[in-house]
This record gives structure tokens, sequence and C-alpha cells, in this order.
């Protein structure tokens, strides 16, 4: 751990106490993995408990090996109530919970354990505290970003024609596996069950899915509804590629299309509309500006090249344009119709305007920015026009 | 979908109804993907309600283009009592909602959208339901833990010297890839993060990790703390390898180990006693026989080896020797001390007997298992000793 991440963990700790007093509850509990390493740099089994006006406490199921004056190792949240009376600890009157993930029955053993009154979900409150990135943050987004523009351009090298959706997504995970992918990545929220990302190409892009994400597609088996789904790459199709940047715990994300021999002119077309929309939003985008009225933007430039019908999806339209990156692939501000979120300086996030082609594939683009004190700046760099995809 | 697997989606409608019928509940009501997909072969987001006395009610978000005359397209829970109200259909007084899983705001609104008085958890009800396969899960498994051998039979190619875990793992998830496994997977529980398997070498196979797996790894964050850590892999360790067989949905578990140059003469001998702990489980196991009796036998064996510093990790170590295999990489039943679970016929499990050789890395072993009507019949097939790492 580095000095900075060090004072960025006491600096978090003065936000969430800050959070606290501001819903008048007495203390935080947190057991998700995200927010357990947010607050401690760590992830443990277990609970981290921030009292309103004293210093932490870590309850610790896994791993062995952590040790300090307040940290304690139990097998069940029923051994808590013991450790405060044996230090003569307040329990909180009011306790705030990640109610909004942790299980019901989880979350009602720890009220009881913690002896509360009054219990509040803190998951909304979490991640907006998370949604404002430190220097250092910004700094591991920024690696994150860099290395996954480094594994697009190797996407060309991944293709042999004949090959399947799926083959090339494979080739394209081995490329990302060697280049520093974690692999395993964190969503927010139960209809987030996807693998690396995505590959889609031809009918299979507008495949509607269970998923929350900008697009959907069959996938490989109907427990797994999203993404490729062993597809031939055919000529005159597209091949879009949305694969996670998780080359650091600071997630990028990044959407790029390839052609596949000649398509047609009107998916040219149609993403230049994609880049253009793109524009208006990084013209836009700045401290102060709403979330929703970035998605009106971009819709207003999709009703003027009379697209709505194919933006977003076809059969099933997401109804959003963007959304925060962090930790978790999907973090606040949503751009999205109904969003109240504004942005501030430091937040960073992707938009990704996408059309559907029906029968050629997907269009569109994404990439991810940081808003700085004027506007926004890109983090990933790359070719953003529909490249040829052809043995090099 | 055939017309074995539509026979099955029945059976698990009856057998459901007499599990709901057996705790006093009117219905039961599911959200989790891989429950859903259980019952209907589909997964969606939404939920499924099946009364006790009456055909299955769908409310389903998303995706759209699921129809049928008890499919309700909904945008949040509060809309389904308008929907019973124009049916007419009576709420459940009692409703078992999967509480282990959902959260705690998701389960409360449940509640509130069916109005009734008393829930009960059914999340350990599905899992023993799931615990019996079929003959149509069984073929599944089959299949996976075919390609799973199948795989493992190329990971001598993946090797070259000099390389790190890291880049082997990688090496191993490709050809992963490229043999079908469909990439992510299902784990029951919040400590089961983990990507698509594990690669331990050297010291590294000994780090506790908060993870529930029975052997740890420092991995390659502290928020993916499991696993590979990019140990360079050196001559005189072994390297375990303990990749997930994703190749259906349903999941087969092996585990085989590697030399790299020479190891110590005691890496033999300890990797010999998890076999004999691997043969004595196979000659024991049977319906009517105990899972704490099978863990028991397996200690009795390390007892007796003088090994019960070094089973199942040194620092943290697992207690459990096996676990139930389906949807889930652990599902029940668990070979752990105090494990109520009695083979049956046609559940299916893993055991994974494993060893730390302090500086060397892990041996041992781990197959995945159906219970006949006399035994047991073993599912993955591939040589079980260790094996020379050389590029071939």
């Amino acid at each position: 751990m580095d000095q900075e991440w060090l004072n960025d963990l006491f600096f978090r700790q003065q936000s969430v106490r800050k959070a606290i007093a501001n819903t008048g509850a007495d203390g935080i509990l947190l057991t998700t993995d995200v927010n357990i390493f947010y607050m401690t740099g760590l992830v443990f089994s277990g609970y981290y408990y921030l009292p309103v006006d004293d210093e932490p406490i870590l309850f610790v199921k896994r791993p062995i090996g952590i040790s300090g004056e307040r940290i304690f190792f139990i097998r069940k949240p029923e051994q808590i109530p013991d450790i405060f009376a044996a230090k003569g600890w307040p329990f909180p009157e009011h306790l705030l919970i990640e109610n909004d993930v942790v299980s019901y029955n989880e979350s009602v053993r720890l009220q009881q354990a913690f002896h509360c009154r009054q219990t509040s979900n803190v998951t909304v409150l979490m991640r907006r505290i998370r949604m404002i990135k430190s220097n250092w943050e910004i700094g591991r987004l920024r690696i994150s970003a860099e290395r996954h523009a480094a594994t697009y351009a190797r996407i060309p090298i991944c293709y042999h024609p004949g090959m399947t959706d799926l083959r090339l997504q494979a080739e394209i995970e081995y490329q990302m596996r060697r280049n520093g992918s974690i692999g395993i990545f964190h969503a927010f929220g139960l209809n987030m069950n996807i693998f690396m990302g995505s590959v889609l190409t031809g009918k299979n892009a507008e495949m509607p899915s269970p998923c929350d994400f900008a697009l959907g597609g069959a996938g490989m088996t109907p427990l797994s509804p999203v993404g490729a789904n062993g597809s031939l790459i055919k000529e005159g199709t597209t091949v879009m590629v949305d694969m996670v940047g998780n080359y650091t715990d600071y997630l990028s994300d990044m959407t790029r299309v390839y052609a596949v021999g000649d398509i047609p002119e009107q998916a040219y077309r149609v993403h230049q509309v994609a880049l253009d929309i793109q524009r208006a939003i990084e013209g836009a985008a700045k401290p102060g500006v709403g979330c929703a009225d970035l998605y009106h933007l971009a819709c207003s430039i999709v009703e003027k090249a009379d697209l709505t019908a194919c933006f977003m999806g076809t059969k099933q339209q997401a109804q959003f344009i963007g959304h925060g990156i962090g930790l978790e692939i999907n973090e606040p501000p949503v751009m999205s119709p109904r969003s109240k979120d504004v942005l501030e300086q430091n937040m960073t996030f992707a938009i990704e305007p996408k059309f559907i082609i029906p029968q050629v594939g997907a269009v569109g683009i994404e990439n991810s920015y940081l808003v700085t004190e004027t506007g926004v700046e890109k983090l990933t760099h790359f070719n953003e026009d529909i490249m040829p995809l052809e043995r090099q």
C-alpha cells in the first residue's frame, strides 16, 4: 500500500463518517467485497463496522493473518454482542446496512447481532461516495484504459475467416489475460452475469437478453443468456467488441466495431451518428450538467437522424446511454431519461451510443471518460472508425 | 428443449409443489437465475411464482419475447397486486422466498407485493431438491466431465519453462474456451468469487484466502484475493490445476498436480495418501452413507499418515473434503465434520483431498462422482499421478 492510498483510506473514512452523521445513524456495517475493499484496502469474509464517533472494528471470518487491536475473529454474527459487551462498546441504535445487496436472512441476523432499533439502507449512499474518484483511483483507471486500448489493437490478429463469435472472443480473452486482465470483475445487481464481455455479430446483436447491458445477444446456453452464441462471423456483417477493461481493480469500458468484408454503406452512416452523439456529449459534459440532459441530447440526435427504432437495440431497447465506472462496471452516475445525477469533477463514466443494423450487426462506440474541472477527458484512446477485420 | 428435459421440468414442478405442501406454505417465489432456470429452462429477470395448487405464473422484467397466458410483463414488484386482483387469484398467506440470497430490500418488497402474512426461507429446500439429479442432468454433467478431462490432457502443451502461474492459467483458460467452456459459472454464497478456477504453485499454495475453496492463494490483487498471484513456476515445485468443468450448465470439478523438474520424494508420498483417501471414499460411498462419515474416514487416513498439519491447507485449513456439484459448483451434500447429509442415488459430488508441501506447493486429487444404486461412479477420468510438466 502506498502513502497516497493510505491517505485515500483515511479520507474515505472521514467521508463515510460525515455521511453517517447526516443520516442521523450511529454507525455503518459493510459486508460486500467492493465496499470492504474500498474502506480497508483488503477483502475479507466478515463485517466492517464504523461507528460515527470511533475507530472502525473488523469482524473477520476468513482469512487468518489479519491482526490488530480492533480486529476480531468470529464464526458467525451472533458472536458480535459478546465482543461489544466485553469491550463496553455501545450498540448502534440506528445502523446503516447494505440492504440492497445483503440477503434478507443475513441482514436480519446482523440487525439482531447489533441490537439496533432501526436500520437504513446504505447501498445507495456508498455507491454515491464511491462515485467521486481520488487521484489515486483515477491513476488506476488510466492504467486499465491504456491496457484496454492496447489489447484492442491486437484484435485483428485474433481473427481468421470462418471462425465463430465465440472463437474470436476466446482469442481476445487470451490477449486480455496475457496483457494483465484480472479475469473476474465486479458488477452491481443481479442481472449482470457476463463473462469477460461481449462479442456480437450479425443477427445475434439484436437478440434480447435478461441482462441490463446496452445490447444483448443470445449467449451460449439458456443459463448464460447474453453475448456471443456461436454465430459464424460472415462476410457483410459487423463484429462489435465490448470487453471489460479489468487490468486493475478500477474498470474501464470500451467498444469498437469491425467490418467483415463489404458491409452496407448504411452501417457506416449510422456509425457516424454514434460518433456525432459522442462528440456532442464530449462537448456538453462538464461539472453541473445533468445526466438526463446528456441522455436527451443523444436522443435528439438519434431522432433527427430518424434512427430511434434501432437505437440501443431493436426488439428490446436499453433505456440508458452511459454509466459510471470504477470498482464496479456499472456505478452511478447513470445517463438515463429519469436520472437525477449531475456531473461532478472526478467522476468517471462510459458513454455507449449503439445502433442495430438488422441482419448486419451492431455499430456504435463506447469510451471511458473522466470529468475534469471544465469538461471531460477521454481515457480510452483508439481508432473509432469501423475497422476492417482481416487477418493481418 | 428435448422431451426428456420437458419431462424433467414437469417432474420438478411436482417435487417443488410437494415440498411447498410439506412446509404448509401456499406458494413459492423464485428470483435467482439458477432456480428460475431449474424450474423453467429459461433465465429471465423477474419472478417465478408457483402456487401449491395451481399452474406457475411468470412476472418478467426482461427479456421481451417470452409469452404465455400466465406470463406478465412488469417493471417492478409493486405491479403484482393489481395483476392478482384483476385475475381474482388468492394471495399466498404463507410464501416461500429465497431469503438466503435475495436482498433484504427485495425480499421486503416481494413480501408486501404478495400481501403475505408469513414467509419462510426456501433457499435450502431448493438446494436440496436440486441435489438429486435426473438422468438428463447426469448426461449433461457427463459431457462437462469428459471435456474437462480432455482439456486437462492439453495442459502440458500450455507450459513453457520460465512462465508464471498466471500465464500458465491464461493458456489453460484458452484451451478451455476453445474446447467449449461457457466461461462464467455459478457458485453459491458471497465468498466464492473466482475466475475460471485456480492454478497454485510453490509458496502461494498455502496463502490463506477469504474464499471458501479447499485451498487459497493470494490472487492478482487485494480485491481478487484467491488463486494464482504471478509466481514464477520454478524447478522443484508442484503446480496444482483446479479449473472448473463448465462445458455445459452442469459443472464438473477436477484437480490434477504437475511437477516441474525434480520435486522432493515427500511430495509423491503425500500425494499417494490423497489417492489412498480417494480410494477409501470410493469404496465406502453409496446410498445411505453419511457425508460426515466420509469426512472422518479421510481424516483417519490423514492422522495415520501424520499429515494433519498440512491437510487442506496449513496456515488456514478448509473444514471439508468434498461437495455436491450441479448448476452451482458448491451444492449439497457437503463432506464436512458436522454434515447431516446422507448419500442418495443420483447425487453428484466432488471429493478433493489436498495437502500442502511447504515451499513446494500443493499435492492431491479431485474427481467428480455420481452416486449409483450400489456405490459411486467416477465421471472425470484422467491420469491421477503427479505428472511432469515439460513442454511436449
